[in-house]
């Protein structure tokens, strides 16, 4: 029996991932549950699973349930006794710290948090390195991509690996110059041709920031170089990435979008067992295209990839400016074509060398979302 | 160091075996060569390989080299002492005996040879089961699909499989009603879109009984039954085969048509080292399109899978029959639909539920030879 902490249980990954875990049957429980919002949603997750300690940051949340409140959040959760996988499937930058505990206390995480890897990367690998093991058994990827990849790398060693191809569906405005993109509305951006995902990474799929922070993600979770991590478009979102081999074979992995796949692959890793995700023959795929990525259509792409090369302090920065520039153009405060300036912008106001500390990138990541909120007339906060 | 023995070393897989060979430096060396024609080709193979025993059935050929002369001829060569790895690349019967002569002597055989399996498969899953450890350490695929299939194998539990699905061009005639096809020529059937193969392989990937011997290779191979082997048009022959999971996910082995590529898998496996193999990036792959086998258009398909699922002596017969039949289209006696119509009447007369021991195969194989050449008007001979 496998006792699973679902961190962020009433977001999308969050009520997937207890949607599989109940599909899996006797062999998966779930035994503690962070709410983020949702109590309606929450109290009937606390019905399903009966044994779940529990916390929500809403007011009043605890007399849902109060015998099983966990008074100390998100870390008590992370790392309750008897829990062996934790899937962190939180917004923000909570996650850190809690995937971090996690880790150090021995529990397995199936992470679908952004955050953690972009601003913290190099604390996750460092602990990682620290732990010991197979680091992919430890931290499972959970995005389509990351999981297609771990898939492909199975039974194969990392000296084996040539390069890691993620794919990008290249969002609504696939094919349109950079240029022609200033006055497109929120509305158009929001439009993802494949995936329905919250706005901000639905955004983030038509500047491509998304591919870019995926970028990062690979280069933590397997260790290699930025050098040997690339993007390709592939319109039609099945083939969910590739990897290319020293021989020169490529090993794919495939399906129809369906976040419940990689969610489950990370649970019952390495066992395969019965999904309730759509599944498809291949001659159900229609026709499948790869493009490379257009040079100087997807600037934020670029200045990702190029700050996250540079290393630092600048994985927060990226992180904070994304999303307040984000907040900002579907406010309807700054055009489209702001949000790879203002990642810009910040990269070279605030960027630095050393690798930060988990205090330092909350001081970095306030401070960012501050100066730039306050800049593009956002309310500063915090995700 | 590892010793390789090329059986069969003049035709195509056995010279780019060589040349693949050559191109991995020191950790492999040829210590054995058979030819079975071209004594040209052998002197200059001998001249690179001063360490080879060899054997040709050629008149005279062993004047070429007589100090390095293996009397004993294939099965001598196939068991040779300090022999690691066996290619076996001959056409013809003749590979059954040396591959369970070799494989019986503790070496690992990479098997490009249609025989083997379609004739044997069950005196070799025998003797692999026999000998125990992993079957396909023992007995590696060179076929480009059934490498695809071992490749995405890797690190997954065979319990995991749904489905293999191997993938297949289609042919010059795809898109066509068999009832069209009666006046075709063999110079149109010769015009495979992908691969550049011999005469006999290209007119089998038009009747697709090259794919549906596949299916009967890919049961022996992986030990499943023929309700979890499938085929796909799949008309650009960049995705090699796929592998559906018990979860839905889907892994493939992409890359350019090379067969350096596999037979370089089957010689490093559990490795991957730099390959002479064509290599692209996924965009310069072009569109990949799938498609169901159209019911009723790739007649000799189905009349090859049926009496391959009804076993016994079949795939004797199947094999004997085809060969003599896609001779007498070659040769302009007998019409395209005729090849199917030819294997269905032999699996009829000689069809029979007992497993045929090796003088038993022997036999069969000569008889259907015998009466189905001398009834199409083809001298009678055994490959």
């Amino acid at each position: 029996m496998t006792a699973v902490a679902v961190l962020g249980s009433t977001g999308s990954i969050g009520r997937q991932s207890l949607e599989v875990i109940a599909g899996l049957g006797d062999r998966f429980t779930v035994r503690a549950l962070a709410a983020g919002h949702g109590t309606d949603a929450v109290a009937e997750q606390l019905a399903t699973w009966p044994d779940a300690r529990w916390w929500c940051p809403e007011a009043d949340a605890r007399a849902l349930a109060p015998d099983r409140w966990a008074d100390g959040g998100l870390p008590e959760l992370a790392t309750l006794e008897g829990v062996d996988l934790v899937v962190v499937a939180t917004t923000g930058m909570a996650a850190l710290p809690a995937t971090l505990a996690a880790l150090r206390a021995g529990r397995r995480v199936a992470l679908a948090n952004k955050e953690t890897l972009i601003t913290g990367g190099h604390l996750v690998s460092g602990l990682l390195e620290e732990l010991g093991g197979d680091a992919l058994d430890r931290l499972r990827p959970v995005d389509s991509e990351h999981s297609a990849i771990w898939q492909c790398l199975a039974g194969e060693e990392m000296a084996s690996v040539a390069r890691l191809v993620l794919t990008a569906s290249g969002g609504p405005f696939r094919g349109r110059d950079a240029a022609s993109l200033a006055g497109v509305t929120p509305d158009e951006a929001l439009s993802h041709p494949t995936w329905r995902m919250g706005p901000k990474i639905t955004i983030d799929s038509a500047t491509l920031v998304n591919k870019a922070f995926e970028v990062i993600e690979a280069k933590w979770l397997y260790g290699l170089p930025y050098s040997k991590i690339d993007a390709v478009i592939h319109p039609q979102s099945v083939v969910h990435s590739l990897v290319e081999f020293t021989d020169g074979s490529y090993k794919a992995q495939l399906g129809l979008p369906d976040m419940r796949l990689p969610i489950q692959y990370a649970l019952t890793y390495p066992e395969r067992m019965s999904s309730p995700a759509r599944t498809a023959s291949p001659s159900e795929w229609g026709t499948l295209e790869f493009a490379p990525l257009p040079d100087g259509a997807y600037p934020a792409y670029d200045v990702v990839r190029e700050a996250a090369r540079a290393g630092g302090n600048r994985g927060t920065i990226l992180n904070a400016a994304d999303e307040v520039a984000v907040a900002a153009f579907l406010d309807g405060r700054v055009a489209f074509p702001s949000i790879a300036d203002t990642i810009a912008g910040a990269v070279e106001r605030w960027g630095a060398s050393d690798e930060p500390d988990l205090d330092a990138i909350a001081a970095l990541d306030a401070e960012v979302r501050s100066a730039l909120g306050a800049e593009l007339g956002m309310a500063a906060g915090s995700a």
